[in-house]
């Protein structure tokens, strides 16, 4: 059988049991609770989980709760530092953020006190998150943010991404902690700027509303390198997107990235609205919603689902 | 000999050996270094060492540079936990604050981050003592600077004690681990205020400025368990200067009170600008001022020169 | 009033009140647990609480299980510590141990790993008692184990003081986080000695047993500075009791030693057996002991009942 | 061009330019420092760099000091991790160990200390390297270590694969930090063996010599998903291949694994004797040599030379 036709048999496998699948891992929403530190996200369906599978010709395959709306929050984080490192370059992303896993919380402080030089281990905790958002090119937080929104929707191919003014001021007004490690690592000379300033622009595009179709659509330009094989053109230089895949995979999913490497075996990114993007490789982008989220922050039924996929298709990468 | 024959004796001794004691302490200046993190600090003159020592009558013994200025910095910790103690009571400020040494550098967050509730172990390190600002009575901050800049006064006998403006200035521009410490105290539900109003409150108190026969009338105070002999009129209530004067034994002197308890063996503050107040029980207050500190952030000539008195008389309280 | 009438009022009302007080403070054995990870020790019975004072003239006041037997346990630290200071000199001391407080459990690890030189912070902690152990005269563990037998029979007045070899025994089966710590130590270049070698010294003398009356004739030389005011000899040097009793004001109560020189204010030394030895300077020799434990590792209805004491005559030492 | 004939250009590439690379690479060995904390390996050459790479059909390219003998060290431990699983399966396994990059150094025992329940966080770093080497089959340590030593030998397909005695021995004589490990793990339940029954098994894996072709050897079985394309046979289940490769990618070159993933992209395994196993899945195995390490414990050489290799080919996973 030819490649192309074992990927249509491989669709159309796909499209008959999704909806079964989905069904089989809804039950793992019970597991979960919804993130509670984020008033505004209090309040998610704990029983929503919905998926979308978007192929190089962009082609989908959908199930559940697809259409549900949630904010990116943490899946942000890929897409800044890949425009971090459009804006400044590799030089410049890595004095201020490291290469690292930790094992540790994404909103720890212990390894900013501990390690020297006490910069963020790397771009996908808060600390490290925070550090990439006063690298983005602009004169003002508004112009900053502006030129993020921007670039999610360029690789969203959505003209209307916009950010939830109410998930935003729910975050500033109650991100304590993350204005404690702002101001921790503006004590270590990580940060220059005024520290209202950057958490402006880190809570703008935390707070940017998606469905699940943005995320396939957006880890379909990833999954092909950085070129949009819809449009057919480049989007991203590749190394960005090769840095950003690394991240992903190594520590996309909080301090339950190996476990997902193993079980998974996918690069993705996680936030705590209850979002998955992941790819596979060459081949699909891939856009997961369930907001009842285990102690690590995850998904638990949109981690279900996808190891069930992932088996069930051989998509680990090793 | 009766007693009142034996203090005699030991004043008349003091006095007439105190300059030679402390001209041997002096060359202790060039092992430290002037405090660099507060700009307005490190222009401190570093073989600056003076020193006053006042008995129950008001009598001083003083050598060296007793006149010179300097801002309270970490000792005005010491008043500011006996007013919060006077305006909320022990419940109150031990809820906010716990009462075990740390072991680790005074602005530290580890703890904070690993030991629950997540409260400061002391309210004499940094997170404590900003909690604890947060707890003098008054309205604004305005008024709780007031409140406690009249109690300063108060215990000082000394109505021209006023904040450096400069130094304040320059503690508050560059204090960002403060603020960091700040906001993770208000996420762990330690703080209820404003961040920036209680920073107001804190650097407010740390500028105080004075000179060492103010540190001594203080500590006269103290020394008689809040009582002050001079003015014959109970300032403080006994138990208070019982819980000051227990942690300044045990965490007065940063993560060296363990050593200074050792070899000195009487309660104690220090603070960044070299100064230390300390008292003989009963007996005297004592201030003594030297910039130059050691890497544990205490005046190096200055405690060389208490252990130096505290040999020669028997001070120590074991 | 003489303040030998004094002295002897206070005598007549401690007598006349110890069994009331003593009774008030045995419910406290409810709120706590025997020591489980040592096997021999966990089949003590809880509700055991006895004390023994005694005076300078060898008067005692007891009331409760004083008779109960119990072993040393962590109280040993103190004893070990002094003889290691009469066969080592403060120098060497005080280069295999510091001199602070750590606010950390007293068998972690953490500090060895994050603060350089990697020594002990202090010799009550486990690390600290270990490396303690190594530096007894004595060239075999034996020889070492006679010598602090010896010694510790001498402070005591009491010739058959022994090893408790069932509890010794459990110790040494079960001691595998103090077998971590000691290889710790010894990788850090603390220890020089075989480690089994050296925890057998250190077994042996946390399982020397005793009764109340021991512990107060132990701590009545404390109390007169190392003169023992009954055999009217000098037992320790002045210096190295000063050293003691300053580590037993601050870290004697394991991580509740603020809290316990707050509200009892006296030098003290806590064992897992839930032993309390205890002194008021100058006065008293006074041993506790209650098994029911807090979650720090003290004697619930033990530190209870020091704190009613020390109330009721104005024990504190602020 | 057909695949095949692609793969020919790339090895004919591979082999012209191997030489000058290796050439460019060597004086990266002047950048590090052999190992000292094993006395036998302090005395290895420090400009040493050789590499062997194997294809699927036996062919080998080689370069430099290919003929260099060494230890396996930590790179044994992919292949004790791969005999345990096969030994006790998945859930036994990974009762024992996490799954988690933990961004502390190999021997660190925070992680044991701060985080419930106190298991290593993977098993490539020495705490729980320990743990998987006490699960291999086998009623004795001798018994365990002829099983390993067998297996080791059938990867390598070399049948005189044996225990270097000497760095064995001065491995043993030297580990005070493994004991310390070892017996933590056994205070917290992990180990249920004898602790120098252990360590036995652990030293001698980690002693077994090679040179730089057992290593591709090895490699090549990996490459291939645990069938070795030139026996024709399969000899390891994918399943845990799988395993293995993820935790080579996410933590195989200590605290500088995110830093090689995203520099080489390939799983790969260090050990403190200089040696590097790598391989280009599907296609080659890879081994590499040079003894000096960086500060992190990677040869610095062998780690600049897979860069250049891993750019040339664009080798990068992502």
């Amino acid at each position: 059988m030819s490649i192309e036709n074992q990927h249509a048999e491989t669709w159309k496998h796909l499209n008959k049991h999704l909806p079964e699948w989905l069904e089989e891992s809804k039950k793992y929403t019970e597991d979960g609770n919804v993130a509670a530190y984020i008033p505004e996200l209090a309040s998610a369906p704990k029983d929503v989980l919905g998926i979308c599978i978007m192929d190089a010709a962009g082609n989908t395959a959908k199930s559940g709760d697809h259409e549900y709306r949630f904010t990116l929050q943490s899946i942000s984080k890929v897409f800044t530092l890949i425009l971090a490192l459009i804006d400044r370059g590799e030089e410049v992303v890595f004095s201020k953020v490291g290469m690292e896993p930790t094992g540790d919380d994404f909103n720890s402080m212990l390894k900013l006190e501990l390690v020297e030089p006490g910069i963020p281990f790397n771009p996908l905790i808060n600390a490290g998150a925070i550090a990439i958002s006063s690298l983005i090119a602009g004169s003002s937080p508004d112009e900053q943010t502006n030129r993020i929104l921007h670039f999610f929707r360029e690789v969203a191919d959505n003209g209307t991404l916009d950010i939830n003014q109410d998930v935003h001021k729910s975050e500033s007004d109650t991100a304590h902690r993350n204005r404690s490690l702002a101001y921790f690592l503006k004590d270590n000379g990580v940060l220059h700027h005024d520290v209202e300033d950057v958490l402006e622009v880190y809570f703008s595009h935390c707070s940017v509303e998606v469905g699940c179709a943005d995320l396939a659509r957006m880890a379909l330009v990833l999954a092909h390198n950085g070129f949009d094989p819809i449009r057919n053109q480049r989007l991203i230089p590749r190394r960005f997107v090769q840095i950003a895949k690394t991240f992903m995979f190594t520590c996309g999913m909080y301090n339950a990235s190996g476990e997902f490497a193993m079980n998974v075996g996918l690069p993705a990114k996680s936030g705590v609205s209850g979002g998955i993007l992941t790819m596979v490789p060459g081949r699909y982008g891939i856009g997961v919603v369930g907001p009842a989220l285990n102690n690590k922050g995850n998904s638990t039924a949109g981690v279900h689902l996808l190891g069930k996929l992932s088996q069930e298709f051989d998509w680990s990468l090793f």
